[in-house]
Parts: C-alpha cells; sequence; structure tokens
C-alpha cells in the first residue's frame, strides 16, 4: 500500500473515539470498549478497514477489533465510519505494532483472528517479521480463547508455503487451506474481500487461504 | 515502488547529459547520443537501473536506453551511474512516458526492448496500458528492426497469461517462455535479476518470461 504521510494523523487517531490505546492497563479489559459484551475478532494490517467495517456491519453480535500500525491508513478508515449514517458501534480500532499486542491483551480475549495480505518481508532474515512465522504464532497463542482461530488470505505464493511450513512448528493445527479460493466453493461463501485482493485478483491471479486452530491444546 | 517526491528531480533530469529528451526531432538520431554506432537495446520501466546499468557494464558493444516515467526514480540511478570509476558510455536515459516512444523514434531503430516487472494494471478497463497489450506492442512495432524481439519478465501470473494472450493477437511470434525463470537452466543463463526480483523471489516465488520476436514480418 502506498502510505502518504498525512500531517495531524497521530493526532487525529489519539483523539478519535474509536481508537483505544495498546497499553497494558487495558490487559483484560477490552470487552469494556463495546456496547456489548460478546466474542472479539481481530484483523492485523486492516489497512483502510473495508473489510473488517462489512464484518462488522454483517455481524452485530461479534466485536471487532482492527490494528494499523500507520496512522495516515488508519485515518482513511476512521474517516470512511464517520461517513455512514449509522457506523457499527462493535468496531474499535488499535493503531500499534502487532508484537505488542500480547502484553496489552490477556489471555483468551480474542476468538479470532483474520491476517490478510501481510508484508511478506521476503528477505530469509525478516522471516520472523511475518505475521505468520511461529514466532508470530506463538504470541498470538497469548491472547487466542483455546478454541481460537486464524483465517489468513494472500496472494504471495512463497509467503502461503512458508505460512504453511510454520503451522506444524508453532503446534497449531491446519483446518482448512487453498490454493485458489475464488474458484473454491466451500472457503469462498461467505468471503469479504479486501480492497488490495478486489484490485489484485481482477486480472486472474489466485488467493491463498488456510485457517488453523489451536483447538487442540 | 514506493515514490517519493523528490524536489528538484525534474530539473536535474533536464540539466543531465546522460538524458535525452524524447521529441520528434530525435526520431532518427538515436545513435548520435552515443560514442559508437552499434545495436540499441531499451528497457521500458528501468526503476532505480541496477538491470541495464549491468547490462551495459558488460556489454560495451551495444548501446541501451533505459526508460522511466518517474524522474525521483529515475534520479537514483543516475546518482548511481555519477558514484562509478568508469559510468558505461553506453548508456542513456529518457524521462518519459511510453506511449511516447514510436513519435520520437524510426522505424527499425531499436533492436531489442527489455520489459521488467511492468504495472500489471489489474482492472480490465485498464488493460490497453499494460506494456505487454497488443496495443503496445503495435508501437514496438513501429521502432523495433525486423528481427527485433522483446524480452519480458514478471511476477504477476495474471499478467504473464495476458501477456501471452496477446502476442497472436498483435502477430509476433513467441520464440521462449518459462513459468519459472529461475530453475530453467536454458533461459535462467546469464540472467540479470533487477532488485525487484532479487527481493521478490527470495521467498520462493516464480519468474515468468517470455521471449518475443516480429522476425515473421
Amino acid at each position: 500500500m502506498r502510505l502518504r504521510n498525512i500531517p495531524g494523523a497521530d493526532n487525529a487517531i489519539s483523539n478519535s473515539p474509536l481508537c483505544i490505546d495498546l497499553v497494558p492497563n487495558n490487559r483484560g479489559n477490552w470487552q469494556s470498549f463495546f456496547d456489548k459484551e460478546q466474542p472479539i475478532h481481530m484483523e492485523i494490517g486492516m489497512g483502510k478497514g473495508q473489510f473488517i467495517t462489512t464484518l462488522a456491519t454483517n455481524n452485530p453480535d461479534i466485536n471487532y477489533i482492527g490494528v494499523e500500525m500507520y496512522s495516515s491508513v488508519l485515518l482513511r478508515a476512521i474517516q470512511k465510519m464517520e461517513l455512514l449514517d449509522e457506523p457499527p458501534k462493535n468496531l474499535r480500532f488499535i493503531c500499534n505494532d502487532a508484537r505488542l499486542l500480547s502484553d496489552a491483551m490477556a489471555p483468551g480475549e480474542i476468538s479470532k483472528i483474520y491476517l490478510n495480505f501481510s508484508d511478506p518481508w521476503p528477505k530469509e532474515r525478516h522471516s520472523k517479521r511475518r505475521l505468520t512465522s511461529h514466532q508470530f504464532l506463538a504470541s498470538f497463542d497469548k491472547v487466542l480463547s483455546p478454541n481460537g482461530t486464524i483465517e489468513f488470505k494472500t496472494d504471495n505464493l512463497g509467503l502461503f508455503e512458508f505460512a504453511l511450513e510454520e503451522v506444524p512448528i508453532a503446534h497449531w493445527h491446519l483446518d482448512q487451506f487453498t490454493r485458489d479460493l475464488h474458484h473454491d466453493p466451500t472457503m469462498n461463501q461467505g468471503n469479504i474481500m479486501t480492497e488490495y485482493e478486489e484490485k489484485f485478483s481482477s486480472l486472474g491471479n489466485p488467493i491463498y487461504k488456510y485457517i488453523i486452530s489451536r483447538n487442540h491444546k
């Protein structure tokens, strides 16, 4: 995604009631930021938010947290929310680095994590920065509920093969996967496309997806 | 590629003796911008120039023209050239839109065109902007020599399939192609990687390549 520095974005994020600080004080209290107490699903790297905003609108019985590191990008999502007649009340945002999530959330607070078109970090020495690395899976272990799952989509075959290899290393369970999501009737059912997915797949490129769980633990 | 606007880039390009104006006046005169009269090969979308600078250094008996639309990007290539002890004398640059090439070059002035990791323009309605579209092939017809060839590399499978389909539509001839360049001993021989290719392929993603010719005409 092209990043433009937007002057004032950091301030706008800090002042938005939709954005919650990722601080240890909030550990165990994430339900308190929503109107209703119900399962929390989280997207890491939400970009401009088309995916998670659609999910939040369609599923009022789930609370959603969107995580985005770049304030300039998150600001666009917030601005789009403010344009809605009835912005979903079950959607909140975090503007921070995913590496800090496990310090600011209690075990079991999150029921599902979505990873969509994550940065491939193509250099081998950066592999632990990939959100599907066993290092990241270990940190997600700390915040997910016992039956928690991760749903990961990418257009990057190399990243997908890497992600598949990391699943057993992290002692997770591979529930489902496909190398052509849009032509897989089962896995594509109800698929919500991200902005990037719509654009990228329009040339006919395949989208890869897996669903993994830690429910064996 | 991330684009940063570099203040003064346009001026630096205009003042560089390495950059030639893409104007109708230069039609038929491209050999005059080089020390020696010898075949001219051209890369369209050269980025920061690792590929074409390496080729120019390795092949003093060929003249090279690198075309890059964005002055901020081309400036980086020029700055790297200026750091070399002996910058190759057989390399010149054009900072302009590829659509204007055929108006400013005479038939047969160019012997070979390289297209590396061109913008996929994923939306169908933008397909004619893809450098491998039959519309672009028709414009390359106007500047290539009778035995002229195009060498195209991409990591985008959808773009590659599109490019393969356009070859017969444009009445060109498909000489060679591979869906895994780096593991194809014949086609990979002597392959010069671009910056993007090095980065992208390090995760194990395949690189697609074709060579096409108009020598049937």
